[in-house]
């Protein structure tokens, strides 16, 4: 019962301030749904097993091939100079679990020494190519016609190539033929994942070896940690060194239920959108401890139904921006700009866009007729396992000289800045470079702290949960930064 | 000595990042000087004594009349239908001091029945004609060419008569002969401000018992309750009733020291642009208190200067905002526009603009030849003698049934809501209303909370020190709750 109290927040922030469809597109709406799980206790939280990839890991035969998941043109898509991919890999036999993946290679002529970076959306449930290739980081983005793709100017397949994997299995195009399947967690979602990228590996072979990179946001706060920690485990037992694993970077990331709870209060109180007596009586009141197994008190309920009432109407992936009232299905012009040129309405171009036979079968999606239109979150996936805390991987993954970036955009409320500085706190680092801020194009990009040993947090001024649609140049400088190897900027002459 | 600390932030929050012109637009440096003015001793903190009004109120004679200060047109003006003045009201004929207003009229068919509004801006020593009303809540706005004047379409002048006064002497086109009237502080500047509405009610009588509302920003959180508590007085000892003071709306205002400086700490630390532990330093080594005199300790100023090195590069009045880094003198077409629609440059636009010699002209401004160029913040007053609180004016004016509205864009720094709220708190009011959002078209404007006694408390979401100018449609919201003596929307619905 010690969820309750979260759940009475997380259950009024729903997808009712989305007009149209009837099902929901928010990540939030997911991490609700994972809370309410949580209250009736159908959420595990056993530990990860090493000697469970044995038998998961298999590398796939000769069943598909690069050649065949070239994607020649996606419908409506301007000329461009670099290859893209979409397809399916197999990471279960028996039950016939396929994931589907879009794969942007770099567009630069270095393309070959560049390194490989896997994208991960969160949700649980949500989809990589939905939100991260189609509306944050990807090449493209869809115009209000959803039929046209335009042309990002600051995608990551500048400096690098790009696997946008949709997982796990029952998100987006990925399916299982065993409907079991689609009650999962953390423990089977990080093993396909490593099964995946071994297999994507068999099928793209110039990669091996490659510098790799994982990133990711919101509730990849929990997949992309774990499938590092995979990734070393495998490669240390089979001593295979094809995936050369070298960072992770989460944006906005769910990794420690107690502070990223506690943050979120105090975020809201923080941006004059809860009042300070509410979040003052929810310190005093509640404790989110995950030792903590009681009911919350009375108290404790009354202060977060305050809160709940006050942050109800704030879109809380980005808390300055305004609602998608205007929805009204697709249009040849674009809808008036939110409070950034980030438009609000993407969700539903996308969804449009991706559902067109023929957008589907130029991407080498839906090849067996999935029961269910394509959606940016997934309504069958159960998620019933779930980690606490990824600190623990975080921190052997710096023991493993794997570098590890912590960033935020500073707008968003869901999973605040202020969540990953509590956390980053509970691990107690030793400060490097003190607090500054960083910059691009002569402009404040966000502030940032590095830690010794190989951590680094940073902030993306201007930025709601979504980090490269809200802020696409500093989201790509920070980027650059992250796989560079490189400080971000202490001065604006830089 | 205790300013040391504020004196070693503020010295770097400067003009520096401000690139063409060589003076400073900024109120935030008009703070500064004040602060440092405290440093030095220069300031004293003398209270208002009553027996001063009447050696300075002096009505004005037939000196001049309300048709020769009629604007015919300004320079590149659209045509409208309301009617503008703008001329000189003397305050002093033994020093000969002026005081310059634009006054725009209700643009509405019922504006004889229409409120009367005065708005000043703050520094101390900035415009309210070139702030409030060319790039505020004024009729017009300026082209990037300096030369056009495009409709503001939530301009305040839709809901009531607005004067725009140049306050104290020595800002903008206010002058006196006598230069030692610049060297200047809160007691006289709120008699000039008296003065000067009492005389101009001489020129435009029908004015006279009307609705009379006085609004302001920043620094005029002292003038604003000031100029109302003069006018309580002096009705009371004139029995006069010409001025029908109904209430006093402040926003992102300067009101009380040690809450004010305290909360603009917690502002930056709360929204990721200042270490936490810097902040926590400050709270524990540091001492605002107006009853501390004592030097601040070395931890504090240390703590402070990591503060200031972190917020040095933010634009204390709007943190999202983007620098004006590209402004090389007026353009046909505007600068891209910054993160909201508000174009950073304006200030630029302005003073070009309202130097020009027809403009002038038209505006019955500078008729005397001011030795020096129209600036948006005064270089020549001295501001020396200041109020550390306001609060027991403001507690004074609500005991008198005149309404007090403290409202706060969310999105500045130097006077951020966070140190409203504290200031309030420090009143103890009764709560009325519990904190809520409120909503104009569709959307949450920002949040709210009344008190018993006739003070409401308002943010308005997305909205720098300069509210009007950042969330021009929620401001105009604002202010007709404010004049109609209506409580902010808690529904969507209404």
């Amino acid at each position: 019962m010690k969820w309750l109290v979260v759940v009475s927040l997380v259950a009024i922030i729903t997808c009712s301030f989305f007009p149209a469809p009837g099902h929901c597109r928010s990540q939030a709406e997911k991490l609700k749904k994972l809370f309410h799980a949580k209250l009736r206790n159908e959420i595990k939280t056993s530990q990860f097993k090493a000697e469970e990839m044995d038998s998961r890991v298999v590398v796939e035969a000769a069943g598909g091939n690069k050649e065949a998941d070239l994607i020649v043109r996606l419908p409506g898509q301007p000329l461009v100079s670099f290859k893209q991919y979409g397809g399916y890999i197999k990471v279960d036999p028996l039950n016939d679990r396929n994931m589907y993946y879009y794969f942007a290679e770099a567009q630069h002529p270095e393309k070959d020494q560049l390194p490989l970076v896997l994208w991960l959306n969160g949700g649980p449930g949500c989809s990589s190519l939905g939100y991260g290739a189609m509306t944050e980081l990807g090449p493209f983005r869809v115009a209000s016609d959803a039929k046209t793709l335009y042309r990002n100017k600051y995608a990551w397949n500048r400096a690098a190539n790009v696997v946008f994997l949709e997982s796990p299995a029952g998100v987006g195009f990925s399916y299982s033929n065993t409907s079991t399947d689609y009650t999962t967690g953390d423990v089977n979602t990080s093993l396909d994942n490593l099964v995946f990228l071994q297999n994507w590996l068999q099928r793209f072979p110039e990669y091996k070896g490659r510098d790799f990179y994982i990133a990711g946001e919101s509730y990849a706060g929990h997949y992309v940690p774990q499938l590092a920690r995979n990734i070393l485990l495998n490669n240390l037992r089979t001593h295979d060194t094809s995936i050369n694993l070298r960072g992770i970077m989460i944006g906005n990331a769910v990794i420690h239920d107690e502070t990223d709870n506690i943050g979120m209060y105090d975020y809201y109180a923080n941006h004059g959108m809860a009042s300070p007596e509410s979040v003052a009586a929810v310190h005093k009141h509640c404790n989110f401890s995950s030792d903590f197994t009681d009911d919350q008190t009375d108290r404790c309920i009354a202060a977060d139904r305050d809160f709940s009432i006050a942050t109800a109407p704030i879109f809380p992936y980005n808390i300055y921006a305004e609602d998608c009232l205007l929805y009204n299905g697709p249009t040849a012009a674009p809808l008036p700009f939110s409070i950034t040129e980030f438009d609000e309405c993407s969700a539903y171009y996308v969804e449009d866009y991706l559902n067109r036979k023929e957008v589907q079968k130029a991407m080498h999606a839906n090849t067996t007729n999935i029961p269910r239109p394509w959606t940016a979150c997934s309504d069958v996936v159960q998620y019933r396992e779930a980690s606490t805390s990824v600190l623990g991987d975080i921190h052997n993954l710096l023991a493993n000289n794997v570098t590890v970036w912590i960033f935020s955009g500073d707008m968003d409320g869901r999973v605040p800045f202020t969540s990953s500085q509590y956390s980053i706190k509970v691990m107690k680092p030793t400060i490097e470079t003190k607090f500054h801020p960083w910059y691009i194009a002569g402009q404040v990009g966000g502030y940032t702290e590095t830690y010794k040993g190989g951590l680094t947090f940073a902030t993306v001024r201007g930025a709601g949960h979504e980090v490269p649609s809200y802020q696409p140049l500093r989201a790509l400088s920070l980027f650059m930064h992250f796989i560079g190897g490189t400080p971000l900027p202490n001065s604006k002459r830089f």
